[in-house]
C-alpha cells in the first residue's frame, strides 16, 4: 500500500517504538519518578517567561488578519530582520532580512536547502556519529549519504578522512555543533582547517560545495566556550538554525535558514529556497510564533539547569568508572560502552531502570547517548542505580 | 547553483511574483483603496473570538513544556480525538484519533500523503480547473500529474473523461470540494458515480487507487448546500484539511490528514504517513495552535460576511453582462472571460485598477478567478469599474 520509499522507514521506526513503549512499560511498573530515561532529546526546561508574556501581548493587540495570515514564504520581514539584527550583533555578521528564511523548525530547514541544491546521486558528507535522520533527508531528494567514521579520540571531525571521500560528486557537507550526540563543539582551528579543505576542493573539481551549519544546540554551551559562526569562515556556508532548544519550542517549529550574499549565487539560492518551502507543503513557519520570536530574539531557557545536569551526570559517571569526554555543549552525554557491543550495556541498563540510546543509532557502536534534559532529581538518583549496573561489569 | 527540478519552478515563480509587484505599484500610485484587487485567496475575516481566548488561556494554564513541546509525530492524541468527535458528529463517520495526523496544513497534508503512497512514474489525476501547485507536490515524489479536462457546463468533474485515463498506473485522484477556482460543490450524485468508477477500475487493474480529497473550503459552503463527507462513498478515500479558512489561519499552517480504517492496509499507511511527516521536515504540526484547535473544533469565521460579498459580486458582474457559475461554497467566482483570450481581459481590467488571476493559472484558459475574500467596500466600489471595463468589450 506504501511506496517503496517508504517502506524501509516504517521498519527501521518499529524498533524506536519498541524501545519508546519499554520505557512506558517500565513508568507504569515502577512509577515514573523511578525510571532514569536518558533516552530523549525533550527540553525540560521550560520556554521562558518572556514567551508567554509575547503571546499574551501579541493575540490581544494585533490585528489577527495579519498575526494568523500569509506572508511571504520566507517569513514576515519585520521578523527576519529582528533576528538578522541579533545574529550581526552577536557574531560581527553582516546579513539582512532577504539572506533569512524562516522554516518550520531546522529538520525542515535541512530539507528545504537540500531540496534547493541536491540532484539526485548527488553526495552529502556527515561526520560519525551523527543524527540518523541525516541520511532521511538526504534520500529524500535522492541523494547520497557519504560517512566519515569517528575520532573516537576528541570527537573532531576526522578531516583527512573528509578529504579522501570529496569526490567531483560532493555537493554538501552537514556539520552539527554544539554536537549531537557528543556534546563536543567544534573548536575554531577545526573549523579552520575544515574551510580550507573546502575551498581546496572547490578549486580541485571546479564545483561548489556547500557547508550545512545545523546548529539547534548553538546557544547551549557552557564554561564560556566560544562556538565560531561558520558564514565567517567558508564562504558557501548555509545556517540551520531551530528555537526547539533554545527557547525550549520544540513543538511549534520555528528556526530559519541563513543563506549569506557569499554563498555562490546566493540570489538563486534564496529564491529557490523559498519556492522550496512552499512547494515542500510548509508553505511558511508558523506566523505567531515569528512574531513571539522577533520579541525574544536575545531570550534564553535557564541554562544553569542544564550545566549542573551535565556536570553532576558526568562526574557521578566518571565516578562508576564510566569513560566519557566532558561535552561543552548540547544536554548530551556520549559514554564509552564497558563491553564492546553497547547493545548489551543498554539492555543490562534497562534492568536497573536506566534508558539511554546505543551509539549504533548514531553510526558509532561502542558508545551510547544519556540526553541530561531531564530533572536534577532523575539525575542524583540514577546515580546509584549506574553504580549497580557497573558492578556487573567490573 | 540550484538542482534541476527547482530550475522550472524559480522561472514559473517569476511571472507570479511580477503579477503581486504590479499590484504593489498600483496602489502606491493610487491608494490602496482605489485598487481593486481580486487576485488573492487570503482570508479577510478575522478568525474567532474563541481562538484568542483558547490561546491566552493555554499559555495561562497549561505547563509550557508541554504545550510547546514535542508529541506524536501524529500529534497530540487529545486534539485528535477532539477532531474525530467532531466529525463523527457531524458526518456520521466513525473515525478515532489514530485515524488523524495532525499536518502542517493542508499543503503538508497532501504532500505527507502522497510521499506515502507514490512511486516515481505513477500517475496523480486532478480535474481541471486545478490548483496548479497539485503539480509540484505530485512531482516532489516523481510522480505524473494526468490532468481531465473542464466541464465548463457545470464545473463538476468530467466523469467520462476520468474514466479514460485511469490506468493501472493510476495511483491517486485528487479532488477539491468545494472548489478552488470555481466555488463548485460536487454533488452526492457526482461523487457516487466517481466512486463506482474508482471501483470498477481499481479492480480492473487489480490496483488500489486513492481518492484525495483536498477540503480546506469544506465548511465554506452557502445556501445550505450540503458537502459530502467522501470516506462514507469510496473506502480508500484520504482526506487532507486545512484551519486556513474555516477559522482564519492560513499562516498558523495547521490542518489534519484522515486515513479511515476502511482504507486498504490502513495501519501501515497511517505508520507511514506519521514517519514521512517526520521526514518531510515538518516533525509535527506546531503544538500550541494543535491544542487552540481542540478548543474551537466547532467555531468558524463569520460566513455571513463571505456571503455578502459572493452575492453582491456575482449580481454585479452579472448585471454588467459577465458569465458565472453562481458559487455555493469556497471564496471564488470563475468568470468567462468575454473573449477567448482571458490574459487580454486580465490586462485590461488592470487599467481600471481591477485585479484578477487568469484561468490558465488553473489549467484552464478563458476564464478569470476573483478572490472576494475582501472588503465589502472594495466589492462596492469596484463594480463601477467593471461596468466601465466592459464597455471596452461590447
Amino acid at each position: 500500500m506504501i511506496s517503496e520509499k517508504m517502506k524501509p522507514l516504517v521498519n527501521n521506526n518499529s524498533a524506536i517504538r519498541a524501545m519508546f513503549e519499554e520505557g512506558n512499560k517500565l513508568r507504569a511498573k515502577y512509577g515514573a519518578e523511578n525510571v532514569y530515561d536518558f533516552s530523549l532529546g525533550n527540553p525540560n526546561v521550560p520556554a521562558p517567561e518572556e514567551v508567554k508574556e509575547a503571546i499574551i501581548d501579541l493575540v490581544t493587540k494585533e490585528d489577527p488578519v495579519v498575526l494568523h495570515g500569509y506572508m511571504s514564504n520566507a517569513g514576515f520581514e519585520d521578523v527576519r530582520q529582528a533576528i538578522a539584527e541579533s545574529l550581526n550583533r552577536r557574531f560581527g555578521t553582516n546579513f539582512a532580512a532577504k539572506n533569512l528564511i524562516m522554516t518550520v523548525g531546522a529538520a525542515s530547514g535541512l530539507n528545504v536547502i537540500l531540496k534547493t541544491i541536491l540532484n539526485p546521486g548527488e553526495e552529502v558528507i556527515v561526520f560519525a556519529p551523527y543524527f540518523l535522520e541525516y541520511g532521511s533527508y538526504v534520500r529524500n531528494y535522492d541523494g547520497k549519504l557519504v560517512e566519515v567514521s569517528p575520532d573516537t579520540s576528541t570527537f573532531q571531525p576526522n578531516l583527512e578522512e573528509l578529504e579522501q571521500k570529496i569526490t567531483a560528486n560532493t555537493r554538501a557537507v552537514i556539520v552539527n555543533t554544539p554536537h549531537n550526540p557528543t556534546g563536543v563543539v567544534y573548536s575554531e582551528e577545526t573549523i579552520k582547517k575544515l574551510a580550507a579543505i573546502l575551498e581546496a576542493k572547490q578549486k580541485e573539481f571546479g564545483s561548489v560545495i556547500y557547508l550545512i551549519s545545523d546548529e539547534p544546540y548553538r546557544e547551549l554551551a557552557y564554561d564560556g566556550v566560544e562556538v565560531p559562526y561558520l558564514t565567517k569562515y567558508y564562504d558557501n556556508t548555509v545556517v540551520g538554525y531551530s528555537y526547539s532548544k533554545s527557547l525550549s519550542l520544540p513543538g511549534e517549529r520555528i528556526g530559519y535558514l541563513v543563506i549569506p550574499d557569499e554563498v555562490d549565487g546566493s540570489e538563486e539560492v534564496i529564491a529557490a529556497a523559498s519556492i522550496a518551502n512552499r512547494v515542500s507543503g510548509s508553505v511558511n513557519a508558523p506566523s505567531l510564533i515569528q512574531k513571539v520570536i522577533a520579541r525574544c530574539v536575545d531570550c534564553q531557557v535557564n541554562l544553569e539547569y542544564y550545566d549542573r545536569n551535565r556536570t553532576t551526570l558526568y562526574e557521578g559517571l566518571k565516578n562508576v568508572g564510566l569513560e566519557c569526554i566532558k561535552p561543552q555543549g548540547a544536554f548530551y552525554l556520549f559514554v564509552k560502552s564497558p563491553v564492546p557491543d553497547e547493545k548489551e550495556f543498554v539492555a543490562a541498563a534497562k534492568k536497573y531502570n536506566i534508558l539511554m540510546v546505543p551509539g549504533s543509532s548514531f553510526a558509532c557502536p561502542g558508545y551510547v547517548r544519556l540526553a541530561y534534559c531531564v530533572s536534577y532529581e532523575c539525575i542524583q538518583n540514577s546515580l546509584p542505580a549506574f553504580a549497580k549496573l557497573m558492578e556487573e561489569f567490573k
